[in-house]
């Protein structure tokens, strides 16, 4: 027996959330039916708002509450040292980086990774955008914060080919062990990194 | 650092989906970033029209895609056996039960089960439409189709007590052993069920 017509197609769409599958999106549909109108609405009203209430810095791409003329927190923070460039994938690693407080440059999200398998190649990217910015900023270094995906390694492998003659350093984020892994645990990938990329001086 | 206003609003309203924790809402904000203005519009179109485009049939309680004067495909049909009767607690177990291709009679939707730690009393069930449809029509079995929980077990006790003065049978659905499964792996409250529901006729 089938569905009523729009509890399908209200299925459909759940089922284009990330890692939602087919009985995920029934479970969340028919949950939606026991909502009243008004519920219902201010979930539809937060969808369809999301393209004019969030933002994207047209400086850096990260994201922000006020539209175009503004650029973000980041870019307009006179604290931050704007000769650090951190080259991030998505707007979410900002978050992700931030958190650490271990960084106090700027961002640019390229948008995407280089992936030859989904037809993403370095046109993609949100390049033109950087080449600009390090043509106008005097940048000590750009810290490629990228995946340790093979994805990742392309893109980061791309981007150090296009920044080797620039009159700057150009860094990738370490990789190793994770805190608190156990070698029996690791591996042997990333184990390899660690050995490779041991430090000896200890302190 | 916070994400902006719009984006934990979208996060709040995503996490009132069953079992969407921050992180998972977290996953599904950022995904509908991605999105186009249109598909977006679509996501949130589907959602605000529930309450308009599927309707709950004033016979029994089971989904369909017309209102009111309508009443659903079981009741509807002429093939069903109208005198027998399966009273389920959500209109999504009548899907489960016609799965099974081993039901032909109506449904009666309780809307819930009876939760003395929620606050849900047998009044917040949909009784009275059950007794003027017992009322009206030569029931030849009520099947009392609910789930084997604390919950489902009170509100089948209370049900068998109100329905036993009626002229007719009133069943539940049996309990024991899942296909399939090993002795070895079987609760304690299954097997004992099972152990006392044993059928002595083995055909």
């Amino acid at each position: 027996m089938k569905f009523p017509d729009h509890l399908e197609k209200v299925i459909e769409v759940l089922k284009k959330l990330p890692s939602v599958g087919r009985k995920s999106a029934e479970r969340f549909a028919f949950h939606l039916l026991d909502w009243n109108e008004g519920a219902l609405k201010e979930f539809a009203t937060a969808i369809s708002d999301i393209p004019f209430k969030i933002h994207h810095c047209h400086e850096c791409g990260c994201l922000m509450d006020k539209p175009h003329p503004h650029t973000c927190h980041f870019c307009s923070s006179p604290r931050r040292d704007k000769h650090l460039l951190c080259i991030i994938a998505t707007p979410k690693d900002a978050y992700a980086i931030e958190e650490t407080r271990e960084y106090h440059g700027l961002y640019h999200v390229l948008g995407g990774l280089i992936s030859p398998l989904e037809g993403r190649d370095p046109e993609a990217l949100n390049l033109s955008s950087l080449h600009r910015r390090l043509e106008n900023v005097k940048c000590r270094e750009v810290i490629i914060a990228l995946d340790s995906t093979l994805e990742g390694d392309a893109t980061a492998l791309y981007l150090q080919q296009k920044l080797s003659a620039l009159p700057f350093t150009v860094s990738r984020l370490a990789f190793g062990l994770p805190i608190g892994s156990s070698l029996d645990y690791v591996d042997g990938g990333t184990l390899a990194m660690a050995i490779m990329g041991r430090k000896r001086d200890m302190n």
